[in-house]
């Protein structure tokens, strides 16, 4: 008799509060007999510490160490060779344990679909095995929600942009949206601020580090160190209110 | 000795799925003495229909009901004032249980601060009162999960837009967009998917009633029938795989 095959289960976690978990992820989680995260290297991750309160000594634990965490890499390394084989070589081990009949639940940051790693390994092997993806609070409503800022309102645009693009592109989109997120900020903060000046967007744009983590921070936009804003960062310029 | 004040809380309790809804939320529900929830008159809710099972006999409920659910009125009616009248005489019957010192939960389907009625109940109360959000999963990434769809990759853009925007408003911000999701499409379906038509997207185009939820209905777009398309219905323009 065939074993029957394990299910990829992307688990969306939630934006940091442990408690802003699904209560459908929290049962697949201690449901599952392989537990897989990403993670930097010499780090515990993100998506791993808002679980690990609820992991028990029969899981499988299995860290997928990023081999890089930066793109800027010497000439001769290509970043995105580097990730495309990471990517595939963590599909190869996620694999091996569904073909022995055990589920494995990747745990994502925010929601799985939303800019996750996860998606990387999903269009690896959603084709060939049962994968199930758990929605999940992303980011970006995790900052709204600690802001205080209801985000878009009836038939208002929402736009989210990703700080990485170029000065230019970043005041088109931000030109002709209601309301914004803009992600990704690090080392692209100080464009993205210098952008939304010049729009004359600054004084409605609101700033959140690790919003609903323990250690969350709300900074006003103009007093925000451009050189220590973390990757976790986000800006939210909220839609005009409606006065319904 | 004064009176403590109650709280209001926006409570999201997620696009459907029952168990969608977080575990700090199901906490919040069940601490609330009060329990608000909008409703079409009639109709019992989908929020409602969402927490229903967790509620104790304890709790007062307060239903909020629409005085009308469509923007087509007569012309001596304005919806505008029809609609603001309604959030202020809400507002003030929820005030009277936060000046008694009792919390008021207002249960919000999808996410508090993304398109929710709860925005103008907040609006109105959240500068005289301690207010709460608790996000939740919106429609979208519950839409996206379902049809297995990721989203949005690395640094690309997200627009999120509603069916009600004009042909030609939709064409200019569908063509300058990443990935794309497209809510309240009801009788704006046609519309829709004919600029999707026009831009050559409406091959990439997904479609999804009521994710999530029981009656949940995925329809490939060249089937749907433009009259029979619900509110609760939404199309997801994945943006492209990224080859990592």
């Amino acid at each position: 008799m065939m074993q029957a095959r394990g299910r990829l289960i992307g688990l969306g976690v939630g934006p940091g509060d442990p408690e802003l978990i699904t209560v459908k992820a929290l049962r697949l989680l201690r449901e599952s007999p392989v537990v897989a995260y990403f993670v930097a290297k010499g780090k515990k991750g993100n998506a791993f510490g808002i679980i690990e309160a609820h992991l028990q000594d029969v899981q499988t634990l299995m860290p997928l160490v990023y081999p890089v965490t930066t793109e800027a890499l010497p000439a001769t390394l290509s970043y995105e060779k580097l990730i495309s084989d990471f990517y595939d070589e963590s599909s190869r081990h996620i694999a091996a344990h569904l073909d022995a009949g055990r589920d494995v639940a990747v745990i994502c940051e925010g929601d799985p679909f939303f800019y996750g790693s996860y998606m990387y390994l999903h269009d690896r092997l959603a084709e060939h095995y049962d994968a199930e993806v758990i929605p999940g609070v992303c980011s970006m409503l995790g900052g709204a929600s600690v802001l205080g800022a209801p985000l878009v309102y009836r038939n208002q645009s929402l736009s989210v942009l990703s700080g990485v693009l170029s000065h230019d592109d970043l005041k088109r989109k931000l030109a002709d949206a209601d309301a914004a997120v803009i992600m990704k900020l690090g080392r692209n903060f100080h464009k993205v601020r210098e952008v939304l000046t010049e729009l004359g967007m600054a004084g409605r744009a609101l700033y959140v580090e690790r919003a609903t983590m323990s250690n969350q921070k709300i900074v006003p936009l103009d007093q925000v160190d451009p050189m220590s804003s973390p990757y976790f960062s986000l800006i939210i310029v909220p839609g005009d209110r409606w006065q319904g």
